[in-house]
């Protein structure tokens, strides 16, 4: 028989050595690192609480009804992330960007790859619900330099609050979509409708959550902006309506102050509004790009 | 409109501030307090492994299809908990007892309530799959005073490896389950098999994590007890096969050097092995144990 009081076990205060050390040679390299850094932040964690037995178990209720709400329409955990601020998180450390250039932000559930392409100038909006709005600028190298070829897909929501993709049998297929492509002077121009704030989905358990944290789960309104071109690297953003009510208290935290655009009132011009804004882009595979 | 370079927004520097500092007024006391610990661990947690957006993907669909395989039979959550150490966790930070008190180890998914008492010295294995053996000792104070009436509630699996309900078309009801209260003596005494060591369900995402890990998913044959008594702190609890080949690597750290039972052989006796142990109670509310 092993005599058991010479051996390590598992404890409040090894807890974290034993869990870790238990891996094999043969573990996953990058996996075994991300693990470990999750075994010792998850049981500071749980210590720092001192977890009780209840809040366990309803943890595991609302993590197995986070699943199992999600199907090919509605994913709860990307949800979770998003009000947890790790969506935003994770986009930060992976996108650090020069002073000046645009800032990225959450790509968000209701990007559709394929949109139609369109000439500059064209109207996005098919169902022509909401407030008339001329976008338009430049997309521009970090020396001011405009870019030739820049492809830029855009998507938002109608005044109702919901994207074509949520309401296929009321919406026309590809509303408020549309690819445009910059010619050699780099701009751009589209008309559109003004975007409104709207709720990420809340019948869920992530929508108990916020409930119980006093939070409301609205957005800002936003246009999102998909920016491509060969030798840079891509951007994914929205802009805001800079007089939003929630600007301060986005649900999913993806405001960045160099995104608010303004939406002016457009006097004597074929749309109700205009909002300018220029898109800077930094070479693919610069350094701080690269992370 | 707002001037947005006035605002704190989300930044790497500020995300745990952004995202704790938007509860509002009416978040739920004691919620507020475990989330505020969780977002601070799960950001730096974020920051240290430098989380790259294909690993947030991985991540997503590994807990959502660690919920979807979830139903009444099956808590793959909880075998995620199990494994990260979690749950052995909780268990040690809810039941801190002083030296000499029997400690507690995790319950485990298979105990039913219910389970059909019998008289002291009854056989509980019921399909004679096994090696047979005498489990007997004694439930005491911690100033060695024999506690009368105390319930213990026993299980383990068969000589397969399995638990009577993994296995109802196979296994008779109640295989290897039984409670005997104590008499005045404090003494208990039952026959049943000596259990034999086997691998948690690894047939999920759970079981494909562990094999990235280079972990096996065996526990250590063990014994599972729950001892109640009037006035003193429930043991959850299993005795451990002392000389069983996964003591070092229980893939739930069950395992605590206390809880290992002697198993010898029984010459002349009834069954082929005896296996002795003594539980020892501390009072219901003592400072430790109530934590």
């Amino acid at each position: 028989m092993i005599d058991l009081t010479k051996i390590e076990y598992f404890t409040e205060a090894t807890s974290v050595d034993a869990v870790v050390g238990r891996n094999g040679p043969g573990a996953h390299k990058r996996l075994a690192e991300v693990w470990a850094s999750l075994v010792k932040h998850l049981h500071a964690f749980a210590k720092d609480i001192e977890l009780r037995p209840e809040e366990w178990d309803l943890a595991i209720d609302f993590l197995t009804r986070t699943g199992q709400l999600c199907d090919e329409n509605r994913q709860e955990f990307v949800l979770l992330s998003d009000v947890i601020g790790l969506s935003m998180l994770t986009d930060a450390i992976n996108h650090r960007r020069p002073p000046g250039a645009t800032e990225n932000t959450v790509l968000g559930p209701f990007h559709v790859v394929g949109a139609p392409e369109f000439e500059m100038g064209a109207n996005i909006s098919l169902d022509g619900k909401g407030e008339s709005c001329l976008f338009e600028g430049r997309v521009l190298d970090t020396d001011g330099n405009p870019i030739e070829g820049a492809r830029i897909d855009v998507w938002c929501d109608n005044e109702d609050g919901y994207y074509d993709v949520q309401q296929p049998d009321i919406q026309p297929k590809w509303n408020n979509r549309g690819i445009f492509t910059t010619g050699e002077d780099g701009t751009y121009q589209f008309r559109g409708v003004k975007p409104v704030s709207y709720p990420i989905p809340h019948d869920g358990p992530v929508g108990q959550l916020l409930i119980q944290l006093d939070r409301h789960p609205y957005r800002p309104a936003h246009m999102h902006y998909m920016v491509t071109a060969t030798g840079f690297e891509k951007i994914v953003t929205h802009t805001f309506v800079g007089s939003d009510e929630y600007l301060k208290s986005d649900a999913v935290f993806g405001v960045k102050a160099t995104l608010a655009a303004p939406f002016e009132p457009n006097p004597g011009g074929v749309t109700k509004w205009h909002s300018p804004f220029d898109f800077i882009m930094v070479p693919a595979g610069s350094a701080e790009a690269a992370e």
